[in-house]
């Protein structure tokens, strides 16, 4: 689906995704709802997967990425229209597991920081959904970024 | 998944459903975002499917009911753990669609009223999603609503 | 919050937002839900006002927007990744409601329309959201598109 | 908005929240996007709130419980329909903090558990949160469950 163009790194330990906080994030309290924290780290994830050529899900894959764990710490609230970075580092990789650490960023200021930690799986029609290594072509892409 | 009790009716022309209102459903303006009246008029169309001993979507069923159209005239607010009840009608009933009209009210006064045109597709793995006539066995169970 | 610029356009009629579908939006049917369509709406409308320098909600406004009215007609389905755009444009404005079209777009083939009506509303704490005239400074900025 | 009744407990350390997934909670991969389980935690926190004759956000009010932080480790997936029960406890009780625990389970068997902690805080126009002492009239109505 994405294909791969010349300039394409081969191999990605960070990557900075940005995008705008929209309407539907925030709650009656007036700020970014909480849960909406990890569907931007999960944005920036997947923006990453793409910057080396790669799609988190292709059609027809048998392969899956569920979530092991996940958490976030707020330190400053986000408001609608407020400009976001997320910075997000592979912070952790295993034969069947990645880890990344989002820092998500506003005005300059860390707005919370998050981990989620995802596990490889196939996925079949009937199935429960079974661990499995991450394929080369995929695990070779993704490096621990240095401290 | 879902087993029809000796007490599930066969047919169904209108259901009513409650729920609360919860606070990831409302935005920074106090009140529920307009995107989630949809949600709440699926939710009760979903209920309506189940009263008659039906799943809109079995495990491994290849139907799928995408949404033709759908729409919703708002008249009042609503707010964080208000109490509401949908009331959905089976309206129009053709060789492969159904439409529901569902009617949103809250403390006795309408909130909104909405309509969704539904059809029923064949989703095969790789191949485009393809209409088909709604089966016998769940079009029997749906009967258009007297005025 | 948002300050005019020298290059800001006084006026506006239509306004093209682009977006990726992310994860977020699909659902169990492989597919974008159909209620994320409004948000895409909604995305495209508030980025219509950055366009002309306005925010649809400053901080600390009493100005509010609630919808009157929104519907879409579906045409194609969208999927994960996919590159969309939203062309929007002014249909009609009236002493207070604006009235927006959405024409959802996905590699050049139409996948929704939709319109969205909304109403230009005080909201003061403990008092019920009463509309009111929309005021000169912003209805000055948005102008029925041509047809 | 919610009166307290004659049979309502006055204080609580523990509640059990029961809810049926629903279609929008879904994601492309077929089962419940993990983001949503932080919002099952939050209906389940907010229902314990109820049944003591609370609201977390009474109308008009000036306290607000953001967030300091939210987990989750996942173990088993959700699907569309399954029953769920969050039971969610007191695990943490400071002066201007609660620590909740939610254990979230599908026929008998543990889906996830999570934890998150919320900050009492004034909200006033125009002015940055800030931090403050959780009311008595509050802070007493919770108490750490027993280990």
């Amino acid at each position: 689906m994405i294909e791969q163009e010349a300039s394409t790194p081969q191999v990605v330990s960070e990557y900075v995704y940005r995008r705008q906080v929209q309407y539907r994030d925030t709650d009656a309290s007036g700020i970014v709802h909480f849960s909406a924290f990890f569907c931007y780290a999960e944005e920036a994830e997947h923006a990453m997967w793409r910057s080396v050529g790669l799609s988190v899900e292709p059609r027809e894959t048998e392969i899956g990425w569920p979530r092991v764990s996940a958490s976030f710490d707020f330190r400053r609230a986000l408001r609608f229209e407020d400009e976001i970075e997320v910075r997000i580092r592979v912070v952790a990789k295993n034969a069947k597991t990645f880890t990344f650490e989002s820092v998500i960023t506003c005005r300059g200021e860390v707005a919370a920081i998050g981990t989620i930690t995802t596990i490889c799986v196939r996925k079949r029609s009937g199935e429960p959904l079974k661990a499995i290594d991450i394929p080369d072509e995929i695990a070779n892409r993704f490096q621990v970024a240095a401290v």
